[in-house]
């Protein structure tokens, strides 16, 4: 399909050199690869691995989709091991001031032991289907951007509800190629999920968040929990066996799991509105809230306890944000981005029938971000509601946006779904004055801000709002989902108040990104795509979604300032490190860990590092090995892999797993965990 | 039709008597007739006068819709003659700060001189048709008391939908007695107005607020204009021939026009509402504008000529509520009304069968009351804005509900419809600031105030918002109007921004009025009007409900104090008046009254009063004699006319007319305007 028409061209040296990289497949082993578009060939080549259609189904089915994580199925009963950071907020709904699992970790002796995490749903992947002819197909000739992407969603949205319907599977048409290609994934979904096992955090978070992305680690960051179909532990058809040989540097893994998204196929002025725009205030943001959290933290153990899980939130999002944008402050790495594009744009406009389809899209796209920039405060602010960081509102404003839903009568209300099982209103003041706080910096002329705050300081008006507000009385909220728009209109609590007084300024920014951002940038981004397939063929995968793909990579330590960092971290180094930071909280160890360090084989790893393509979402991911045998679980990746957002790296990129060896000798010597153990090795 | 089942009740003498009321007709000459339901055997009977539809149809089509209230062709040239103050809204705004034609009057001695009048419509009522069936047909059994409002309502707009295009006229359908009756009105409506003739403010208005609804009277209170049609004057198929003879005491004359609305089949209980929630409010409320539109217009001429036509409006609203509250005030009315209604109530619960379908009624109205009253201060201070009284508001207000509402692409926006021709922001923030003091007054604690007010006082906050504000300019309006929700919704105009925060409050209460109050009144209303029908026949008049109506009674004096006043006025008792009141402002006469005093015979009549039933929007209607020939054009009632509201009484309650020879009078002897009384008199 290359009709890169050469001939055309008046080569110059730097177009050659620009060529050149046209002419070259995807970096190295980049990818993160939808299962039905693997690099079969690729692999067999370069590994002299040839990847059947078994191998990928096993694999496949025996992933899990946990939340917005990953996870998969390790033994015949339904076990499903993720890491604990992925499990966290199911143990933190079954903690309590009282019996804080979080802290004390847990571990379930019998299955009546097992805990019910009530809320918590796993995703199994059942089906790929190409819809790709029907999705493009609602478009017609003369529409607006907008108009195609209304089109494109009224045809995803119709093929799933029909597929749903007939499959009895949960399905979801996947975006691809920025739009390029549609496929439809149906997923089967298991309700009755329990809690098996969770180490306490102080080991599964070992390090915390001044060694979140970092390596060399020593992390136990996984947990266990069983899925349940009929009350009965399920009998899973598919799940990965423990690996039965060695893990050695070089050896070929595989990741299977759900990356959020990246940014590889993003252009230029996209990048320079992340790192301009976006990132500086989402980082200022991050690092404000993850202040005021700490101070909160800081008042006693309950406050600890209540705030810890937010604070972990924002520290992992604050790192992985920062890391993010380091890529694009790097210049080397964007003047490779812009290189790569100028190749293109200039392929293309050489070429008038490629210049009359493909010409104006980069373009346009950049007057997008600069439409984008324009009101990309209020954006933030109000519709994704930054200004107000409370549980409350998010309350109020769906109690508010689903009553303006026409509801058909006797359809059962809202009130109270994703309702938190706890809430603290001293700590949901603290956070709401500090967004009211930040609001008032950011947009202090704005009519809602003086309307919000009037003569009060942000604290002020944080405190009347929460102490207010009657929305944690579930009687309240249920009686104002059922009375529909006129009793949301009439309602006098100050929280609906807010929510029906911002209505309007978010819900102008949302309808003015959905049309003047979103719409151009799926338009254009097809274009993009369809121009980079026209030069390049297929050969590079498609940015992330966060939908299952396979990614795959090599064991192996990598040089960070001339010092080697080896493949693999084992106990020694993690009872070493400890004494190092001398004990203190992020790297205090758990009393059980302390009291069997002497039965403990100190040689065994703990973690280790793949030049595996992953990014946010993968966490959780079973690594396997050849014979798809489960080796470990990704949990993280080193602070140089976070720039592979946007542009894949294989030098000293790493992704972190927990060790499949480290889990059985915790498991066994640490824990007391023989049956568990048994089930996972099969025996 | 008589169902009254007297043999099945006990009757005790209390009872007898109140059934003695239930066999009586309609009290002497009450009435408000639409022109198909006349009591032609009533008249018939007592004036010994038998109504023609010849009669009738002529006097129907030479009667005019003029606004909200009355007129009537008056020549074969299409000249049309309203009262000064129903056409003040015209002349007003063919005045400028240079040529004040309220103050100065105005005569145009050619058809060239003439002044269009834009947007002045005048409505002629060609036809009634009964669409009672079609209506009623529309509600099914077990549907909500909202539920038949809507269907109601959707089949009105059905039938009007279809009629107006079939028969190319503007069509309304008309609820008669509550909903028990509809009736299809259909209109030719014509748009070319000119002002023919205005006296000056004055002679037309002379006695001003302090004498407004009272007698004797000496006002020419007269505007006339003439219509035109394809740019000539009007070949006016049926108009009034002016009087042949002289009007006396005890002449029987008939009143055509469109009053307002009156309460008479109102339950008992919709009379306290009125008298103990509503009239209150209102009154207060009215008062405080008198007093801030008097001190505007203090400040110089040319303030009180951009205040006097609110002024007056108010003035006269604030005389005709006062008027009616002194009826709901008066023990003796309302023990009357209440006697009225436990008959009908009494009589209904005695019959088991009307017990079950009519019993409820009154007691769900009461309970609508009830409900109306815990919310009637949101209600007027939001949604009918009697919190924002400026101009600029309405403009932002319809800007904002005009694109909620979805146009179709390329319908013309309504950017500046309504537009007032002049605008004057001190005038617009004294009216603002007023009404925002009573916003603070009233709703202290909601938290609109709150915001709206924040930490200014009233006036700083109207100040803002009249100077922050950018609708003056047509091309910002014409924009915002063209730019949908979306525009409205990003707008940082501080008016549309308050009309955007104000609108769901606005909306739940104008939704819980409309479900909870209208449709339980219009429901159980219809139920109250067919039982009173069951019990006592069509003999009783319907409510007015602003259509053309007819009236009738005597020219006749009355007792006042015990003191006689004549059923007429002289041009002698005018000048007496104002010597009487030392010619100080508003008893002064225009100098051209003063000067041209010796050429006039003074004993012409300018006022006289009849017992005509009428009610506001009578204002213009003509007043003809048996011979359907004019004699006066109606222009007030006395202060005990106002009661008649609720309860038409013919002893003291006058309607007061501008007499025809008073007309002729001045037209010759004070404005030389020979042509124009020529063309009157059918010269």
């Amino acid at each position: 399909m290359n009709k890169f028409p050469l001939k055309q061209l008046k080569i110059s040296l730097t177009l050659l050199v620009l060529f050149l990289w046209l002419l070259l497949p995807a970096a190295a082993d980049e990818g993160l690869w939808p299962y039905n578009l693997v690099p079969k060939d690729y692999l067999a080549k370069k590994y002299k691995f040839r990847v059947t259609d078994d191998w990928l189904n096993h694999l496949r089915l025996a992933s899990v989709r946990f939340g917005g994580a990953s996870a998969s199925f390790v033994s015949p009963d339904g076990l499903v091991l993720t890491n604990h950071h992925v499990g966290r907020g199911a143990i933190q709904n079954l903690s309590t001031a009282e019996r804080n699992l979080i802290k004390t970790g847990f571990y379930a002796r019998t299955r009546q032991e097992e805990l019910k995490c009530p809320g918590t749903q796993l995703w199994v992947l059942q089906e790929i289907e190409d819809v790709t002819n029907l999705v493009l197909g609602a478009e017609k000739p003369g529409m607006s951007a907008q108009e195609v992407l209304a089109a494109r969603q009224k045809a995803m949205a119709d093929i799933q509800k029909e597929a749903s319907e007939k499959s009895g599977l949960r399905c979801q048409v996947v975006s691809l190629y920025s739009g390029s290609m549609y496929h439809l994934y149906k997923y089967k979904i298991y309700t009755d999920v329990r809690l098996v096992f969770a180490p306490e955090e102080d080991i599964a978070f070992f390090g915390g968040d001044p060694d979140n992305f970092t390596y060399p680690r020593y992390d136990l960051d996984i947990s266990i929990f069983r899925v349940y179909e009929n009350d009965q532990p399920l009998k899973a058809p598919h799940y990965l066996k423990w690996k039965s040989s060695p893990l050695k540097e070089g050896d070929l893994v595989f990741c299977s799991g759900n990356p959020g998204s990246t940014g590889r196929m993003l252009t230029y002025d996209q990048l320079l509105f992340l790192r301009d725009v976006n990132y500086p205030f989402t980082i200022a943001n991050l690092k404000r809230r993850q202040a005021v959290l700490h101070e909160y933290a800081s008042r006693g153990p309950e406050q600890e306890r209540i705030a810890l899980n937010t604070l972990f939130g924002v520290e992992n999002r604050l790192k992985a944000t920062t890391g993010y944008n380091s890529g694009l402050l790097d210049e080397n790495l964007m003047a490779k981005k812009l290189a790569e594009e100028q190749a293109i744009r200039k392929a293309i406009a050489a070429d008038p029938e490629l210049a009359k389809e493909y010409g104006q899209a980069w373009e346009e796209i950049a007057q997008a971000q600069k439409e984008y920039a324009s009101f990309f405060k209020e954006y933030m602010l109000f519709e994704r509601a930054n200004a107000f960081n409370t549980v409350y509102f998010n309350l109020a404003r769906s109690l508010v946006r689903g009553a303006q839903r026409e509801r058909p009568a006797g359809a059962p209300a809202m009130a109270g779904r994703r309702m938190p099982a706890e809430i603290h209103d001293d700590f949901e003041i603290v956070k709401l004055a500090d967004s009211l706080q930040l609001l008032k910096e950011q947009l202090p002329n704005l009519q809602e801000t003086k309307w919000i705050l009037g003569c009060q300081t942000p604290e002020e008006a944080a405190k009347a709002l929460i102490s207010g507000t009657r929305l944690k009385d579930p009687e309240f909220r249920k009686k104002l989902a059922a009375g529909g728009a006129e009793a949301i209109n009439m309602c006098n609590d100050p929280m609906i108040k807010l929510a029906l007084m911002v209505e309007p300024l978010s819900q102008g920014v949302r309808e003015r990104y959905a049309k003047r951002v979103q719409a151009v940038e799926t338009k254009n981004g097809t274009l993009v795509a369809r121009a980079i397939f026209k030069l390049k063929g297929t050969s590079i995968p498609p940015d992330a979604t966060g939908t299952l793909r396979l990614s795959f990579g090599l064991v192996k330590g990598y040089v960070e300032n001339g010092q080697k960092i080896p493949f693999q971290t084992t106990l020694a180094g993690l009872y070493k490190k400890a004494q190092e930071k001398n004990f203190q909280s992020p790297w205090s160890l758990p009393k059980r860990w302390l009291q069997r360090k002497p039965a403990l084989n100190l040689k065994v790893p703990i973690n280790f590092v793949a030049t595996i393509d992953s990014i946010g979402g993968n966490s959780g991911s079973p690594v396997v090995n050849r014979k798809g045998e489960f080796v470990g679980a990704l949990f993280d990746g080193n602070i140089q892999s976070l720039p592979t957002r946007f542009v894949y790296e294989e030098k000293i990129s790493r992704s972190v797993m927990v060790h499949a060896d480290g889990i059985i000798e915790a498991l066994l010597k640490v824990y007391d965990a023989r049956p568990l153990v048994d089930e996972l090795l099969g025996r």
